[in-house]
């Protein structure tokens, strides 16, 4: 066999020259844990800060033991540990969706706790932890995984553990596995999760009669589980809106280089908007669509089509420019009001007729619904092209919700653009390409920004556990400034809500607030960018070199940053 | 206005991080032309190497005066050029797709022919040209694209330059804007332009009788330009298939991290699978499919899904994987040798019925169809899905042929995959996603080899109008030896083919051969990908740091070379 053949079958199964060189990364330390070289435990102890969430009296009794031991403050890293923890057995977890920087968070755990307690994996998610699926987590694999992308080396599933039999399961497997402590990496659910799971385990799970600590980490490529003032992001977001931000460049380029497309491009987040808001300060499109604006503005899709085919007629009588970008958020269409109303009919409908419903020729359903339906709302489903209606009528999730991601909004705003063109100014050209940029975000490698957050959240959460606490959720703010390591109690961000006739405990996400800074920006420049191309191509992220070092343009312009670097460590 | 906010604005118009920071990155220099603080004009001679096409005969009648300047030789860079040529204007234009690395191109040029001649830029490819839109191109304008992605700067187009009135127009321009020599930064089809060209503008343009020069630049993202010893890849390839691969790899790592589903990923690329055999030895996905391979073994659409189907059924069954990647090449449809005789049928058919075909109702044309074609073909026509038959049907090209990219094969595997599976193995599970990845790949800032080897495939094509040649296309070779400027007679690589019904002169597209060592080591490794998951995920091209520098995987595999590590300068 050649050299080169050799060399080739040596870069299978992760081992590409640039997973080899980023594992080499150093990684800096926020000052509180010392150096990279020489890791501290710390302390934790009250900011002054206590949280007070709208439900937080039902919050106090549903959570009593948790609330009790954490009075909702808020805790900062604050001294060296006194003394060294060990023997702990901490598990760790995955759940939901995978975004970047996962490894890094279990590699942190593994680096903070160290050769005296013991990290354990827990295979395939929540679910994995009622299956008892755990095996123990070496420095070896540490050093396999660090600041690679994805969550593969444990898995992930969206298990929610909320039956009783559920939590009996996992106390269980804390009692076989003898834990000290379970972390989960997860999102606003998850998270949510993770408070009802300390509540469950707060005492009486070991045989002296003491509990399982239990911690959460902040993920979302999606951006929406974020605290002002003291979650800045959480983790995934930065490097799925810097991948995202890339194929928009590369496409608007391409849109100036071919000269006759307008490129729609759905962006994944769900409901909120902040990576088709990041993508935008990043890419500064023609039109970029912030669901939670549409919704404020109780815009109709007509209006949205309006605002499109302004832009297109504008640039092209004005500037004699055929091409364009449009950024759509996943979740446009359950904001936009009138289709918000049409979407809770249908699903309150399809709860209701199910049986009816299922019993018909499936080209009878869209009369049978649409004769079922408000006479409003009736008309805008009548409107809608057959493939649009057909998505409305599509199965539901399991919590009977419509799959928003499957609704082509895209398409259906192409479409709507091409006709209104079409009539009110048909001497205007308009090609269209569209796309949905999803999963291709989820597990890059990590952005340097990602990798040094995750692995001090990692950091953090070790020390949390070494420090004795349960039911917070690690954070690190100050990212100008060297970071600062912090816990927020996750009984102080819960409320409740009404889900599917019931009163539910949850985490609200948090959406694009049309009032922040980010969007204010977005805002004041998007006539100039709609006029004419003033786009950039923020290109594919850097792990080394001169542009390596940036913070999500959102972050840095909500948390009043003077630059889009960061200081880490 | 905060500092922030101000910074921001300053981003716009190509001013992010990253297009800052590569105009600053240093471009090698092969050693032929000096250094790059001190670049060199040089003279070009044979390397013994006479080219003979299959159609030498036809060739040297049609292209008369090219033959017999060029002899067909091949030429190297050697020596320093005597004297210094001054006062020559030059056109330069983009044709076709866009690709990673024309704006180096345009700055080699502009670079190697310096202060004492002119570059003149054609706004919008070779439409541009026959209407004369030309712009002088300043050193300031070099600094400003250096090392960024898309043909933007110009803009491109697909017109084809055939007819008298054309070539009239096109000396025209010449005469207008005392052209000296036309740079055309093309494709197969932009390169015969170039030679048709090159002969028509041979002699007899300028007042003294004399020529205007014309040479091409090998460009496109297909790869399927290339010559065996001589040309080693088109520019853009490199940069499309990297960006193709991290997406890919991203994907791979969702797979295992997710553990639910197939995703099924159609690769740009046109007619040959050059993109996605690339694509497959970066990331090592389960399966593969190479065009070439498909007609050469005959196989059927059956047999694939088969092979597919297999992959999916033993890792469930063998690994408990419910999860994997299928690469699938845009071009795919046309290779299969009973596809391929039903859509040689179809157009035949729709060219010679188009106006009973327009006439009848949109519902009605499928029937009419297959009561017209041949037994076999019909009974494949009427076993497609109904959205396969609408593609089908759908509107040809300006050439008559099916737009093959509009075909979403990658949704009709994943249809006759589902089906196999729920009839030869129910137990097996199979979730699916579907993407095609095309514009994202084009536009992508240039990678290191793809911005080095670009800015010299520039410094060939000054340095070939300096020393007064005409009917070349630029090249490259030993990447791995510093770079050796060689000059390839464009009527050594035309032949004779029928097209529409006559006979057109060409440069045959080169596909992939499946002798060759790439296609071998893909054939030697890919039962142990498909068994198991060895993917790699290769990750964000880097332009600084420890994985800046490979070349493209294949390249390296069939030209010998002992490693991915390039040199030029």
């Amino acid at each position: 066999m050649s050299s080169l053949a050799n060399q080739l079958e040596q870069m299978e199964s992760h081992r590409s020259l640039f997973e080899n060189a980023v594992r080499a990364l150093p990684l800096p330390v926020c000052p509180a844990f010392g150096s990279a070289d020489a890791l501290q435990a710390v302390r934790f102890a009250g900011t002054g800060q206590v949280l007070a969430s709208r439900d937080a009296a039902a919050v106090a009794e549903r959570f009593a033991q948790s609330v009790k031991a954490s009075g909702n403050a808020v805790l900062r890293a604050e001294g060296v540990a006194v003394g060294r923890v060990s023997g702990k057995r901490v598990a760790v977890l995955f759940s939901g969706g995978p975004a970047a920087g996962g490894h890094n968070v279990l590699c942190g755990i593994k680096r903070m706790l160290g050769a005296d307690n013991t990290v354990l994996g827990v295979k395939g998610g929540p679910k994995g932890l009622l299956a008892g699926k755990l095996f123990e987590v070496t420095d070896a694999h540490v050093a396999e995984i660090l600041n690679t992308g994805g969550f593969d080396f444990l898995g992930t599933d969206r298990t929610k553990i909320k039956t009783p039999k559920q939590f009996e399961q996992v106390k269980k497997t804390c009692v076989e596995h003898q834990l000290d402590a379970i972390v989960i990496i997860g999102g606003d659910d998850s998270n949510t999760n993770a408070a009802l799971l300390a509540e469950y385990l707060f005492s009486g799970i070991k045989a002296d009669g003491s509990g399982v600590q239990v911690i959460g980490a902040p993920k979302t490529i999606d951006g929406d589980l974020q605290v002002p003032g003291l979650l800045p992001i959480s983790f995934g977001f930065d490097t799925a809106t810097r991948i995202y931000a890339e194929l928009a460049g590369n496409i608007l380029q391409d849109t100036r280089s071919s000269l006759k497309y307008w490129h729609f491009i759905k962006l994944m987040g769900r409901s909120a908007s902040h990576v088709t808001l990041e993508v935008a300060l990043q890419v500064k499109p023609a039109v970029a669509l912030i669901s939670e604006e549409v919704a404020e503005k109780r815009l109709s899709l007509g209006a949205l089509v309006d605002e499109i085919v302004a832009a297109v007629v504008s640039r092209y009588r004005d500037k004699g420019l055929k091409h364009g970008v449009v950024l759509v958020p996943e979740g446009l269409i359950e904001f936009i009001p009138e289709m918000n109303a049409l979407i809770a009919e249908l699903n309150d409908l399809l709860a209701h007729e199910a049986d009816a419903f299922a019993a018909l020729a499936v080209d009878a359903r869209a009369a049978f619904v649409a004769g079922k339906l408000t006479t409003a709302v009736a008309a805008l489903f009548r409107s809608l092209p057959g493939y649009i209606v057909d998505m409305l009528l599509a199965e539901r999730d399991s919590h009977g919700n419509l799959q928003v991601s499957l609704i082509p909004t895209e398409q259906l705003l192409i479409d709507m653009v091409r006709a209104r063109i079409k009539e009110t100014a048909p001497d205007v050209p308009f090609g269209s390409q569209h796309h949905f940029f999803g999963y291709e975000g989820r597990c890059g490698a990590p952005t340097l920004f990602d990798a040094a957050y995750t692995y001090n959240l990692g950091l953090t959460v070790g020390a949390l556990i070494l420090d004795g606490r349960s039911g917070y959720m690690a954070s690190v703010t100050g990212l100008g400034q060297g970071g600062q390591p912090l816990a927020i109690p996750l009984t102080g961000l819960i409320n409740v809500e009404r889900r599917h006739g019931k009163d539910e405990y949850v985490i609200e996400k948090a959406l694009v607030r049309t009032d922040a800074p980010a969007m204010r920006f977005f805002a004041g420049r998007r006539a100039a960018w709609a006029a004419d191309d003033l786009f950039a191509s923020p290109g594919p992220r850097q792990l080394w070199g001169p542009a390596a070092h940036q913070l999500p343009i959102t972050v840095a312009l909500n948390d009043g940053l003077p630059s889009l670097d960061f200081k880490l460590g």
